[in-house]
Parts: structure tokens; sequence; C-alpha cells
């Protein structure tokens, strides 16, 4: 019984009281690693974990944790451990907990804080939920146009302990405004006499009240390490790190993916969560869509004498409705992916409309003409007529209601993932059947 | 006429010949801003754009681009121009570029290098397409246990010009093999007379055969600024920095998202790509799915004389397979994300069929409960009877597919989105049929 602890094998020696080989894997590991693994455990097991770690390495491993986990362990552990761990936390990431808290246990904590953490951290939490100065870092080492190198890099030793970020140095004119960036690797490469003026650039920067999604994504886009924040004045705030940014925009994209995929995003690990919470993440939305798909009930209803006349029609109906579904979800993913990137933006509704309804009627012409070839074989030329002109109506239908959605969310401020496939598939589904049997009812003369 | 040239009006600029106001625009943008807009705008409007950037800035843009975009400007800029572009890249973004182009450009380009950058990118391009070493910078500068902060540094202050990290050294032992990591932050922080032994972290590193996906990955979920490489017998052969990773994490993320959406990432901009560029991206996969639901018909077709005698059914098809599809999709996006993040692994089979199983009943027996009442009461107890019935079923099913699908994927080395949401239901929706008129068959006694 002296097998070693790996990946796998954690969760099993954490449970089985195994605390030794833990200890001496979790201590071996560098902080990243190890907050990565006891984060996908059960909160319970974590704290076990947490607590094999040396006091060094758990101060830097609660760091990197998720707010959700962090959360998690500060119910569990003892109140003068979370004290420390708070303190050690960048001012940012103590605002993301606190919103992660009850307000009883929030206020608790931040009178555990020093008085300047505590000035800190309120400076962050001055700003909205979803805007930029909520997620900067309120910590910077600046530089003035005229200071030269060697002062600069005087005071990333002084005061590099203190911030997030030493790599980019925001630079600032005397009244404090944000003119330019220095990389330490220039300030680092520079004669010490170089003057920050030579070495500065334009800074790519943002501004507090941006939202912080956006902003994150275009931090992330263009790899910038550390994004100046400046405040109505364009005077210095914060800067927005990559790490953050990261994880803004990793926690936004997984919200999407798991919106397009009509549930909500589990916040545990997927092999940890109780069969009660992966249900309650899925059974709501499924409900709603369900509810919705009635819909496609009562519009077969009002051709059930169609359908009792010529049952044949029923067979298709999987098909159709599966091809408008199909051909609306790729015309929703593309334009909600653009609209993420800030390539399109809710004023291009023409270009987009314009767009999708040649791209459909494109599709629907090549498959229709399939469709058609293929049913008229097997089912006769009314059938086939009928099958084809469907096929190119909902194409060309869904295609179009497809790219318009997300637009359409944009403009009203939903989030354009809620409004895309699911829903989209859905709308498709109803109007796809009335145009289906309008068509037959006209072509077959009943 | 003098309106100045902004985000939105550069491509109208460019293609009316307004290139003073649009050189002024261009030239006074940070690097990876007018990056990011030259990739937006068609290849003809982003290589007038290039061309009216200032020599230094062109150079700086240029190896912001990706490959695809750096592909068109090559295919259209003057020889001179590109030669001395391709001689500034990064060995690794050459060595993708080079991917990009007709074997006999890429010959032609690979001639114009100088010796030193020529052997680079011999040393990136020796590892196979999709492996991390293929992706990683071979340039790098390295600290030894017994060296002193001072002496990094200088180190640092003389190859910083060459290498693409300066922020995270690795730290070697006498035989190269990689023992640590130290930080630039550390180093600048420490007493100069500090050693690197005293000031090196444990490292997280990869190796060069690794997958170049999952370590890239890895490094982004970690926010490391700069992973060591290292070959079979632990020597450092290279870094891969966080901007390499992010690049490599949004093109795989994109493409899942685009095949989750059932069609292919487009590479140019959506408002730019030609009907023709977006319908072929689209169409072969709406033909698949489009083909093989064709499978409904058939399955419909086998029950058409259970149809003729009870019409009524026919009503529901949408319904239930709307149902089913969106449940599969549920549990295949969150297997298939959590396959992404390293939680979940092929082996993990039987937790992930228990958990589905549960799950899909779970919400079967919720929703079908709901579909028994609602149907008793609006068509009577033997249709409602029926519909609860299949609502549980199919459910199960579809739960228990969706997350097997993306496991199965990965064993036989398919990317799991591309089997994923679309072939999953149109799998659910000719299974639930099934299920379905078996039931109601059953029930109703024809």
């Amino acid at each position: 019984m002296t097998a070693e602890t790996t990946d796998r094998t954690l969760d099993q020696d954490l449970r089985d009281g195994r605390l030794a080989p833990a200890s001496a894997f979790l201590n071996d590991l560098a902080p990243p690693e190890a907050a990565a693994l006891l984060k996908q455990l059960p909160p319970k097991l974590s704290t076990i974990g947490f607590r094999l770690l040396s006091k060094g390495l758990a101060l830097e491993v609660f760091d990197d944790l998720d707010a959700d986990t962090q959360a998690d362990l500060i119910g569990l552990l003892g109140s003068a451990e979370v004290a420390v761990a708070f303190e050690a936390l960048d001012p940012e990431d103590r605002a993301e907990l606190l919103d992660e808290l009850p307000a009883s246990v929030a206020k608790g904590l931040v009178r555990t804080l020093s008085p300047q953490e505590r000035e800190l951290t309120a400076v962050v939490l001055g700003f909205p939920r979803g805007s930029l100065g909520r997620r900067m870092s309120p910590e910077f080492i600046h530089a003035f146009t005229d200071d030269d190198a060697a002062a600069v890099l005087d005071r990333v030793r002084a005061r590099g302990h203190q911030v997030s970020s030493i790599y980019i140095v925001p630079v600032l004119d005397r009244s404090r405004r944000l003119v330019g960036v220095v990389s330490l690797r220039d300030l680092l490469l520079a004669e010490p006499s170089a003057t920050v003026d030579e070495l500065a650039k334009t800074p790519i920067y943002a501004h507090a009240d941006d939202d912080a999604e956006t902003t994150a994504g275009r931090c992330v886009d263009r790899g910038i390490s550390a994004m100046p924040v400046v405040d109505g004045e364009d005077r210095l705030v914060g800067v927005l790190t990559l790490d953050d940014a990261i994880e803004i925009v990793d926690a936004a994209r997984d919200e999407d993916e798991a919106r397009a995929g009509a549930r909500e995003p589990l916040r545990e690990s997927y092999l940890y969560a109780s069969i009660f919470t992966i249900t309650r993440s899925r059974v709501v939305w499924l409900f709603v869509l369900a509810v919705s798909a009635i819909l496609t009930v009562n519009v077969l209803e009002i051709f059930e004498g169609t359908l009792e006349q010529k049952v044949a029609l029923a067979l298709f109906i999987p098909l159709l409705t599966g091809i408008g579904g199909n051909t609306g979800s790729q015309a929703a993913t593309t334009v909600t992916r653009s609209l993420a990137t800030g390539e399109v933006a809710p004023r291009d509704v023409g270009r987009v409309a314009g767009k999708e309804i040649r791209v459909g009627l494109t599709m629907g012409t090549a498959l229709g003409a399939v469709g058609f070839a293929v049913a008229s074989l097997v089912y006769g030329l009314d059938i086939g007529t009928v099958i084809g002109l469907t096929i190119v109506s909902v194409c060309t239908m869904a295609a179009t209601v497809g790219g318009m959605m997300p637009l359409l969310a944009k403009t009203i401020r939903v989030d354009p993932a809620v409004f895309s496939t699911p829903f989209i598939s859905t709308f498709c589904d109803a109007t796809g059947l009335i145009i289906y049997f309008m068509i037959a009812k006209t072509v077959l003369g009943i």
C-alpha cells in the first residue's frame, strides 16, 4: 500500500485518509497546478487537500483558485486561516470573492483587512458589477514621461512586490493623464539614461466603465499583458492584467457555450456534481423549450385534415424540421461569434439579412434539387415538388431568422447566446411546418 | 469631405482611395490594434492598408497578424517587402505561415532567410504538425542553478532582443536538464548576488511531442506566461509563450464552436466573405445531416400503418424529437467541455453513463409527468400515457447517448465536436421515433 499519489488518485487518497502521500504530491506541484486539481474536487476534499499545503504555498494556491472554489473553502476553513488568505488576495480577486459570499460573511471578512487593503478593495467595489473597474487591479507602478529608465526600474524594484503586473508600465503626463506605455523589456534593454518619453509606445487602454467582457476579449485577442484603465478624465485608475482578462473571457465563453447547448453552466466539476445539480442546470431550459414546442402541436392540429388525406406527408416532418433547425443554428452561431469578436454590430442588420437570405437560398436550391429528385423517384412527382419547394423556402427562412436573432438579442440587451440555437430550432420548426403544409395544400390541391 | 477615418470607415476610405486620412489613422494605432483591423478587411484592402504603414510599424503589424492573413498578404505584396517581413517573424510563426502557403512559395521564402533564422525555422518544422514542438519558440534565455541574479539579468539585457519571452527564464542543471523556472520579477527584486537556485520555482513544463492544443489549454488555464518545453531526455528545446498559447486555444475553440453549429469555421471576416465562401462553409454539413435525416423518413415509413390508424400521433412528432434533440445536446456539450478541460477522460465512460442515465431519468420523469397531465386533458388518457412514457424514455436515451458520443469520438480520435450536437440530434430523432411508435402500438393496441 505504498502506491504514489497522482492526478487521478488524489481524490481517492484524500477520501481514504492517506494524507502523507497526498501531502507530498500536492506540495511538490507548482501553485497553479495544485489549484487546478483542488478546484476539480468536491468542497470537502479540496478543504482537506488545502490544509495539507505548506503555509507559503497555501496562500499562492488560494490566490490561483476561482472565486467559487474560494467561497466553498471559506465556508469550511477556520476563521484565522481565512483571514490570512483573504488579506493576501489581490484587491480585484477579493472583490470577486465578496460577490460570491453571503453579505454577512463578506462584511465580517472585510473587517479583518488592514486599512490599506480595505481601501484598495473599496476602490474596486465602487464600480458597478460587469464593468471593467470591478475587475481591474487598482495597484500599479507608473512612470512619467521625463523619468529615465534607471529611475523606473528602481521603482519597479521597490514596489514590485505589491502589484499584479510589472511587465507593462503605464506612462503619465504631469496631470496624471495616460499618454503611453513602456514595457519592462524595453526598460531593461535600454540605456539607463534613456528617458521614458523615448521608449514609450501608443497605449491600448480602456475606460473603467467599459464592459468588462468586451474589454477582456480585446485584451486577450491582442495578447496585451496589461492594459491601462482610465477614468472619465483619462487619468489612470488601474490595469487589467492578461491573467484576469483570460479568466473573464473563459467564464463568458463557458456561459455562451452552455446556453447554446440549452443549459446553465455547471459551477462544479462534472464528475463530482450531484445528479440534482446537473439536472437543475438543464431542466429549466428543457422545460421552456418543451413548452414552446407545443406551438408545433398547435400548428399540426390546424393541418390535421390535410394530414388525414395524405398521411405520407407526416413521413417528412422530422427531415424538414431538422434541415430548418440546422440551417438556423449554422447562421446563428456564425453571427453570434462575429458579434463577440466585434466584426458585426446590430447596425449591420441589413447586410447580415442580405447575406443570409442569399446563402439560405443558395443552400436551399442545392439541397432542394436533390430532395426533389429523390422524393419524386420514390413518392411521385407531386410529393417531390412539395419537398423540393419546402426545402428551398425553409432554408431561406431559417438562415435569415438564425442570422437576425443574435442581432435582435444584442439590441434588446439579452445575451445573444440565450436567444440563439435552441429557440431558433423551435421557431424554425413551427414556421417550417406552416410553410410545408401551405405548399402541400397548394401543390396537391387538398 | 475631410471626415476622419475611424474603425468603421477604414474600409470605405481604402476602397475610395482616401489614403492620407487612412494612413494617419493606421499609423497612430498600436500594432495589435492595426493588425486586428487589417485582419477583418478583404485581402486587397488589407494590402493597401498594410502598404500605408511606416516601415517599423509594418514589421510589428505583420508579426501580429494570423497566418491566414499573412498568407493573403504574401500573395499580393512585392517579393522584397515579403522577404523583410518574413525574416522578422518569430520562427514558430514562420513555421505556421509556411504551412498555409503553396509548397513552391514556401520553398522560395525559406531561401531568402539568413542561415541563422533558417536553422531556427528548421528546428520547429522538424516536429510533426499538431505537436507542441511545432508551435514553441526555439529561442530562449536560460539560467543555470549556480548563476547569480545579476548574471542572468545581464544575459537578459544582452539577448533580450532576439527572444519571444524574457519574463520567465528556465533553469537548467549542468547537463542542460530543466530543473526549475525563475521569473524576471524575482530576478529584479532579488539581491544581485542571490543565486538562481534560491529563486527558482517548480516548473510547469511540457514535452515537445505533446499535443499542442491540450498543452496550450493548460498554459492558458494556469495563466503561465511562458512554459518550458523539453525533449525526451528532459533537455530544454523551447518555450511556449502565453501569446502563442492563446492563439492555439482560440483557433481550437472557434473550430469546436463551428462544428457544434454544424459548419466549418470561416477563415475570413463574415461581412466581407462572399456568399460562395459562406455557403461552402455550411453546405457540406447540412447535406450530410440531411442525408442522415432520411433515416427518420425510413423509420416513419415502417410505422405508416400505425399513423394511418391514428393520425393524431403525427401531431407530437416535432415536440418529441425536439425534446430528444435538446436533451442530447445538453449532455453532449457538457461532456465535450469537460473533456476539453481534462476533467473527464474516455476511461470515465462508466461514470458518465451512470450520471447521464440518472439525470435523463430525473428530467424525463418531471417533464413526462407534465406531458402526461396536459396530453391526457386534451387528447384523452391513452394518448396522455403514450406521451408521458415516451418523454421519460426519450430523455433517458438522449442524455445517455449525448453523454457517450463525445467519449466515443475521443476514443476513436475524431474531434468530439464533430460528432456532437448535429449528429446526436439526428440519431435521437430516429431512435426517439422508434420508441414513440413502439409505445403507441403497445398502449393503443394497434
